[in-house]
Formats: structure tokens, C-alpha cells, sequence
């Protein structure tokens, strides 16, 4: 097998074997193959793409180049969600209880942020206590008895796809679907779930810009997860706003237990979590969405899901304490208003990545890997799309141990793109544009 | 300026500007642009090709990466001629004297040979004493005394072009009409002619075997080489059949005495050298077609060209006696016929590419670059295509100094692809496809 002859192959846009695909991967894997020609064929591949089958097998063979987890002992249950990211995006915190609550065995390993947005690990690390690292033994006792673990995940799943991506990341080819799709399953299949559940988000927060290209991804992870034999469910849903009204680790953990005891102002961050936790019991019990979406309202509202929060926390050694006394996680030094100076009018967008890039400016984030992250630092926006707003109001408070944060989350905030306003009262925005069953 | 930037502008079909290209090139070049990054843009080029202005500027930039040739000195009259290559090509051996015998300076850098067929230079060292090395000062004064030098390409002639080829040919992107025409004008470039005439070959023993790949291989060329300024003819000619009957060094040395003699056989290995011959008088005269004609076929008829085809090899150190009597170049010690023996028919086509194998198995060609040439070995053709022949007539002489090589050849020779036969004689070819002017 040579590896001039399957990129000419895949550059004249044949499908290549089982045997050519493991062959790349494991042989670039080793470094036996020099990055020029895995390069190449990256790029044929950014042009001509991969059917279904290929891309079954290229992801297949990027997990198998790492760890894998087996939950084979929790059965047909384990069922796992992912989120292609997205600004104030605290979803696993709400949904993975209520799911675990409801008989779901949540076994997540989550990624950390870059960019914009911190991850469900950087959210976790906000909680005092709670280990995001546990051995493997510890891992799987803590889902046997709570049936809900979130660690951050190691540095042995899926090398391949890590290599990869590093190449991909210099050679202008990281926004390809194909590549996109492997990559994420390549995790997530690692990982060990039997039943998947994925968030794929469009718009100005996402990576996916436009609802056809979250929606052809939605389809192309679909398609890898169940040729790998998973149970997958797919939900394409609106980011061009944020997700809640709190952008940043700590403010974001108390967010979700705001959710989960029902004190939450923000509707549409439950009615997505409450779809995804549907969509999780779907797969994982053979539930109806009907049956699944009145199983997690009443397990919400009892307090049960709220309880498995709490025991979920204890259990990975954080103080669960927040819950009921916010003070526990800290407070930000300097808390600072900013307020509206525009007249009266409804808002008519507010631009997700704009604040995530302020609440990153105010330390909530990371620019590149290792950076440390203020976990008391974000946003609260305290108006909403839709909202009507004069002279004076307040939009949105800033938080930041490090007052000279503020000038560069205000240039944010101040732009043009980060808030716009109309006189007529904007038509609500679909917050669920698809599902991919 | 990014490397990645230039790669995501190409990859999305967009134009690089000069400098983006200069800066690519020169980068490349000294080694600052990693390999991996620039497989990944010849693969985008691949895919998304270069505009003229473009590919002119990149072939230029090539051109820069090394030496070149100041013909100025000789004004507007320098006259280069390219092949793209093909089988038993000897034509720059009858067209270089016809055209200096006519006025024009032809001052020109050949290449070796690589796979089925030896280069201008192997056929040039078959001759006794022929320097294909010399300085530049003996190189010019050479062109000065008799209007025509041929020697051996430096090794420092677009560099840039040497070091991205080594990268094309193991990253599958070798077979793009773009790349294919910057590498070949690159150095046609550096050798300072300001009049160019390429013979792009079309069929079986081409490198491009379709005709419309030919054209467009054509026109790509003659655009580049008008952008920098050059005056540009190219022909299109038939290469599903050797040109002439002789394949092998020193056999074709004396074939093209032979139809600077008058005393060839084959009256299409003449056409093609009289339009050759025609295209560049054409250009570095301004001279109408019917008058350069008519010019090359009386400088033939006369003995001039022949006369000046003398005085440039003995000016260039060789023994020009094979001229007048053949045995003065040697002879192989084996000299084998290779009979028909399937009925009577007629020859319906001879394969080019497949005789070029034969003739290389003979010691004709090299396999790698290093390898050591047989100029004695090759193929002479007895029969043409449209022949009549029976049982035990001979079709061609394979000639070799090693008679463990003679089966090899005649696997060649013998396989079904080689020759074909009719019971009606064949329709005959066109020689001659297209002139782009």
C-alpha cells in the first residue's frame, strides 16, 4: 500500500477501503507518514469529501488509536451529550442530572474551553472541591452510585485525531464538515456511551455560522455515530444569543442550579435543556418524546433532578454548599454595570460572540492553552433579546477580579456588532431549528 | 503575511496577489515554509487552479529562485523550442540547425531523460567528443560562431520549480495543467529566448494523452510565456505513435541526419520538424507561415541545414563524421528482428508509450535518475502503422549491446497493447491536433 496512491485516489474523489483508512491513520499516528503528504490528503478530502462509510471507518480508526472507555457493565443505558460549543453554554450542568435522575447512566468526559468560551471543565472547576480528574476505578464508582460523572478528558483519547487537528490547524483545512464530524466522534465514541445525544449550534456564537452548515454537520455526526453502532440524536439550535443570562464559570454553575430549582428568569435555557434531556431518555429508554418531556418537567419540579445535582457534586468531592447560599462559590471584586445610552427601543439581536469575547476580555476565557482563567469573571446580562430598554438601563454587569479588564470588555460591549436596537418589538428567533433522529 | 491565509485563500478559489506568491516561493525555497504547508497549497492549486496572471507570476517567481540566461546580447532573434516529450523525439537535432541556418539563434538548455525515453542530451552524448557541459562564455560563443548551442540543463535553474516538483511527485499532485505549465515554463523562462515554440504531445506515449488536456496544457503555456513577455507559438502534435522510426540514442542521431539528408524514410518526422522549424521563424522573423515554409524546405533541399547540423556539432567538440558514414557512432553487438506472426493484416496502430518501454528495456532509457544509458540500444521500426504485413515479416530491429535484454523487450513488444491489426487499412491520424498562436 502506498500513500501516494490513495491520495491520488481520494483526490479523484473515489471512496478509499477500510484497509487505506487504517493505514493513514495508524501509519501517521507512528509518524510513519510525513505530515506533506497527510497534509495533501487532508485537502483532497476538504474538496471532495467522504461517504458515509469512509467516514464511519476514518473516525473509527482515529479512536481506536487512543484510549477507549468501556461502560459495557452499565448496559444499554450510558447515554452521552455533546455540545459543538457555544457562548454561555452551561447546558451539561442541567441536563446531565436530570437525565441521571431519570434512570439515564451519564459517564462524560468534557473538553476545557479555548477561544471565547470556557469549557463544561473550566465551569466544574469553578465548584470547590469538585475533581475534574479521577482515576478510572474512582470514575466508574462515582457513575455506579450516582449514575452521573463529568471529568475532563485525557490526554490518551483518540491521539490521531489530535495530530490531525494540529495539522489541519496550520493548513487551512479545520472547516471542513467531514473533518469536523471525525473529529468530534472520533471523542465521543471513545468515550464509551451506548446512546448519544448531540447539540449542534448555529450562528454567530457557533462555529457552525449558518443553520444548513450546523445541519449538515448534525447529519454527518448522525451517520458516524450509528455506522459505529451508537444510538444518535442530533438537535440543531440557535446561538446567535447567548445561552442564558450568564456568561462565565462560576456565574454560569450558579445559573444552572438556578435552573434546576426553578428560579431561573430565563425560559429558553430550560426549554433547550428540557429538549435534550428528552431527546437523551428517547434513546437511552425507548421513552416517546412526549412521555420524556413530562418525565423531565416533573423530575425538575419534585426537586429530584435538583437532588442529583447536589449528590453529583458531593460525590466528586465539591462543595455542593452554592445551592442553596451563592455566596459559597465567591464574588467577583468589581461588578460594573453597563448600561444602555441609546435612547428607548427593543433590542433587537445581541451578538453571542461578542460577549463571549467580553466575558473572555474580563478573564472568563482563555486566548491559547495553559492560560488561567478567573472563574468569578463574565457577564449577567440582565435584558434579553426582545426587551425594551431607555436611556440609562442596564443591560449587563460585568465581573472581574482585575479592574483593568473592564476598559477591554466595555470596547467589546460598546461595539456596533455587540448589541442592536429597533423601534418595533423584533419577531421571536426559532431556538430549536432542527432535530436529526 | 501567513502562510495559512495564502493556503485559505486559494483552497477558496480566490486569486493570490504578487506578493503572496513571491512570498511563497521565495519562502519555499529557502527552506521557511514547511513542506507539509506547501503540499497542502499545491493540492488547493490542484483543485481550484491559478488565472493567468497568476500562474505568470508564479512561474516568474520561479524563474527568480535561480539562475538565467542573458541572450539579449543576440536581440529579438533567440528561438527556443520545448517538448513536452514523447517517443523517438529527435526533432530539436533537424529543427535547431534548420532554424539557425535561417537566421534564427538558437541558444538552448536541454534535459536528461527519465522512464521510456532518453533526452536531447542523451542523444547528444551518443555522438563522439559532444560537450553538453560548457561554460557560459563557451556557450555563448558557440551560439555567436554558428547560431545554434545545445548543452545540459545547470542544476541551478529554478531551484524553486526542483524542490516543489520533488513535492508534487510524492503527494499526488503532479497531473495539474497549472503546476505542470509554471514547472515546464519556469525554466524555459531562465533560458533567455525571447521567442518560444512548444510541441505539446498528445496520445499514448504523452504525457497528456488526451487531446484536450494537450490543448489546454497548450494554451496555459503560451499565456504564461506572452505575460513575461516572450513571443509564443504552441503546436499540438500526435504522440500515439513513435515519431520516426528509430527509439534509442544513437539510432535517432542518425535518423535526424538522415532527414537533414533527404535520405529518410519517414515523411512524418519531417512534417512535424518543418512545422516546428516554421512556428519559430515565424516568430523571431515575423516571416508569414507559407514563407517560413518554404525557407526551411529549401535550406533542407539545398544541403544548408545539413551543413550547419555539422559545423554545430564539431563546434561543440563532437565527430561529425556519422553524417556521412553511419558506422562512425558504433553499432550494437545484437541486433534482433521481431517478426508478425499472426496472418496477414494491416497495422492498425503501433503504441508509443509501450515501444518507449521496449526500447528502455533494451538500454535505451534509464529506470532512475543515475542510471547508466546503452547509446547504442534501441528500436528501429521496419513497418509503419497502415502497413500491410504477413507472417514472418519483420517490424522492427531491436538493437542492444547486453542479449539478456532481448527478452525483456520482446515481453514488451509481444504484449497484445503493442500492436494492433485490421483486416482494412486504417484510417490515417492526424500529425498535427492544433496551433495555438
Amino acid at each position: 500500500m502506498r500513500v501516494y496512491d490513495i491520495i491520488q485516489k481520494k483526490r479523484d474523489n473515489a471512496s478509499l477501503t477500510s484497509a487505506e483508512i487504517d493505514y493513514i491513520i495508524s501509519g501517521f499516528t507512528r509518524g510513519d507518514i510525513p505530515d506533506y503528504q497527510m497534509s495533501a490528503l487532508l485537502m483532497a478530502i476538504y474538496f471532495n469529501g467522504m461517504d458515509a462509510r469512509e467516514l464511519t471507518e476514518l473516525t473509527e480508526a482515529m479512536t481506536r488509536s487512543g484510549d477507549t472507555v468501556d461502560l459495557s457493565a452499565f448496559g444499554d443505558q450510558t447515554v452521552d451529550k455533546h455540545s459543538t460549543g457555544g457562548v454561555g453554554d452551561k447546558t451539561t450542568l442541567i441536563v446531565a442530572p436530570i437525565v441521571a435522575t431519570l434512570g439515564g447512566v451519564v459517564a462524560k468526559m468534557s473538553g476545557r474551553g479555548l477561544g471565547h468560551t470556557g469549557g463544561t471543565v473550566d465551569k466544574l472547576e469553578a465548584i470547590p472541591g469538585y475533581r475534574t480528574t479521577m482515576d478510572r476505578a474512582a470514575f466508574l464508582a462515582q457513575v455506579q452510585h450516582h449514575g452521573v460523572a463529568v471529568i475532563g478528558q485525557s490526554g490518551h483519547i483518540a491521539p490521531a485525531d489530535k495530530k490531525i487537528y494540529a495539522l489541519r490547524d496550520v493548513t487551512a483545512t479545520v472547516e471542513s464538515i467531514p473533518l469536523i464530524a471525525s473529529s468530534i466522534m472520533s471523542k465521543k465514541l471513545a468515550a464509551g456511551a451506548k446512546n448519544i445525544v448531540l447539540d449542534v449550534k448555529a450562528g454567530s456564537g457557533a462555529f457552525m455560522k449558518s443553520v444548513d452548515d450546523a445541519r449538515r454537520l448534525a447529519e454527518t455526526m448522525v451517520g458516524i455515530g450509528r455506522g459505529a453502532g451508537r444510538r444518535m440524536t442530533a438537535v440543531v439550535t440557535n446561538m446567535d444569543v447567548p445561552l442564558g443570562r450568564a456568561v462565565g464559570n462560576a456565574l454560569e454553575v450558579l445559573e444552572a442550579a438556578e435552573v434546576l430549582s426553578r428560579r431561573s428568569s430565563d425560559g429558553l435555557l430550560y426549554q433547550i435543556c428540557r429538549e435534550l434531556s428528552a431527546r437523551m431518555l428517547c434513546l437511552c429508554h425507548g421513552w416517546t418524546y412526549a412521555r420524556s418531556c413530562d418525565a423531565v418537567d416533573t423530575c425538575v419540579a419534585e426537586g429530584a433532578a435538583l437532588n442529583k445535582f447536589r449528590d453529583w457534586i458531593v460525590g466528586q468531592g465539591g462543595d455542593a454548599g452554592f445551592i442553596d447560599d451563592p455566596s459559597r462559590l465567591g464574588a467577583a471584586a468589581f461588578q460594573v454595570p453597563f448600561a444602555y445610552a441609546g435612547g428607548t427601543g427593543y433590542i433587537a439581536h445581541m451578538d453571542a460572540e461578542t460577549i463571549g469575547k467580553a466575558a473572555s476580555a474580563l478573564g472568563a476565557g482563555r486566548e491559547k492553552t495553559g492560560d488561567t482563567i478567573d472563574p468569578l469573571a463574565g457577564i449577567v446580562l440582565q435584558k434579553s433579546t426582545g426587551d425594551f430598554v431607555k436611556n440609562g438601563d442596564t443591560i449587563a454587569v460585568m465581573h472581574t477580579s482585575d479592574e483593568r479588564r473592564i476598559n477591554d470588555a466595555l470596547s467589546y460591549l460598546s461595539h456596533e456588532n455587540a448589541l442592536t436596537f429597533s423601534t418595533d418589538k423584533p419577531e421571536p428567533q426559532p431556538l430549536i431549528y432542527d432535530v436529526v433522529t
